[in-house]
């Protein structure tokens, strides 16, 4: 312990470690010291590479708010979000993929019922979106809890536009199925998106070379009392950034037709006087092994 | 890109860095995107554990400040700081060892002339600290700019009293060696210390049943034109914590006899009422290659 070298010093963090009580937190933590040093010495990492690294991570802490989570962010631009959401979620064929959380999705949602205009609001093409949620076997799950979020037609979320207030919630909505399964609510087309990218991991992609952008996408959670949570969104069909999306979130099965109408009666039999868009998608769950 | 899953996010990660202007770089993020991932895997990280990992690298980024570090902090207790140190500092025998250099050094560190009260009023233990600074050959280096820092009789550093103010330093100086390379300075005694252990950091050595001590000690960083910068320390030979210091940054070479004396005269040849101590040491400096 008196003369760690760049050899030693690896083994006296694990012996160290040791006397932690709590076994999983040992593994990780020695998995975790592993994989450091590994870096750190495969990259002979210098003392100044180690100093901007330290400021990087530190800037990434402190541009984090309760509205913004820069180190999900970071993760999710690493690729570290899909492998942890994949590797969680091994389902059956035939239940609907899961994809990255992001960093948008916010407690306290307003509830709403089913048909309701959930962008409160927003200024934008006009969407219906429905569909069915159904269990591995092809039977309806009634009464689902399904939260919705969204990006507006210039691709910021709400929680972007410090000038709503904390209380103003618009392009998300808590709802829930009905007694057969089925879901439908009006919401407005929601556009591509660069990722935040005026903190320190917008400046990471820029050295990178990397764009910033989403694809158009809906996000949803479905949450059933005997089913895995679902955590998922559904992409846009031929749209911008399918094959380079910055948080690698696109998954082929959650690629959707969002079929364009012209101007004339919408699916609630009201008169719409712009072209609107429709979306049919139906989710199926992976049911809870107990 | 359209079916990423836990096997093919790796790949899909390095290809979209390829792009990067900067070799060093893509070489830096390449293996760090590998042991990431692959730490990820290997422990089979589940979603409530990378919550956990990302609610504290936020809480670790949230807590500093400009007279806090708490990134440093972690690196120092992970031993990726003494790793970098060292694999950054082969010098030939004969050299002094370099360590880590911790939170809390600052900038603009007062000047003060040889011979001074460094502690600038600090109560505690007079101490006498004296030597030499030589090249890997025996010459003297003279004007060797020499920066000490240091904690108080009670463990803490000046930046760790906001009652002090930011202008206000204790324990904190840039001297200069004399012509012949030998420098002096008066000050006091410093004691232990448990590394700030209030915020995350703190809380992950508790997870992990460690203690925050680190053995008493000296900061030194010495520069000089010449010369690599060394950055070291001196510690206290039989003191607390040698062979468990939190930050893993003791080695043998560093530690030293703080001798005692009785009441009498000083080695300024000033009366001292009271026991005192005093250090000797010499530092010897790699000269730099070019």
């Amino acid at each position: 312990m008196r003369n760690l070298d760049e050899h030693t010093i690896t083994q006296a963090v694990l012996t160290r470690n040791a006397n932690a009580d709590d076994a999983r937190l040992r593994e990780i933590m020695t998995s975790l010291v592993q994989h450091l040093h590994a870096f750190a010495r495969e990259t002979k990492l210098t003392e100044p590479e180690w100093e901007k690294g330290i400021e990087f991570l530190t800037a990434v802490g402190q541009i984090c708010s309760p509205t913004r989570q820069e180190f999900i962010l970071l993760s999710d631009t690493l690729g570290l979000s899909t492998l942890v959401t994949a590797q969680n979620h091994k389902k059956p064929d035939g239940c609907t993929e899961a994809t990255v959380f992001g960093p948008f999705h916010v407690q306290n949602a307003p509830q709403y019922d089913l048909g309701a205009d959930i962008s409160d609001g927003l200024p934008g093409v006009p969407w219906y979106v429905r569909g069915s949620i159904k269990d591995i076997d092809g039977n309806p799950v009634p009464h689902a809890v399904i939260e919705v979020w969204q990006a507006d037609d210039a691709g910021f979320y709400d929680v972007q536009k410090p000038e709503l207030g904390q209380e103003t919630y618009q392009g998300r909505a808590v709802l829930q199925a009905d007694s057969e399964g089925l879901y439908h609510f009006k919401t407005i087309v929601p556009e591509c998106y660069p990722i935040p990218h005026d903190g320190p991991v917008g400046k990471m992609l820029q050295a990178l070379d990397r764009h910033p952008w989403r694809p158009a996408h809906l996000h949803f959670m479905i949450i059933s009392p005997n089913h895995e949570r679902l955590v998922t969104h559904v992409f846009r069909e031929h749209g911008e950034y399918l094959d380079s999306d910055a948080v690698f979130g696109v998954r082929s099965s959650l690629i959707a037709d969002w079929v364009e109408h012209q101007p004339g009666v919408d699916p609630y039999g009201e008169k719409v006087d712009t072209p609107y868009f429709t979306l049919d998608f139906d989710f199926v769950l992976n049911p809870v092994t107990r």
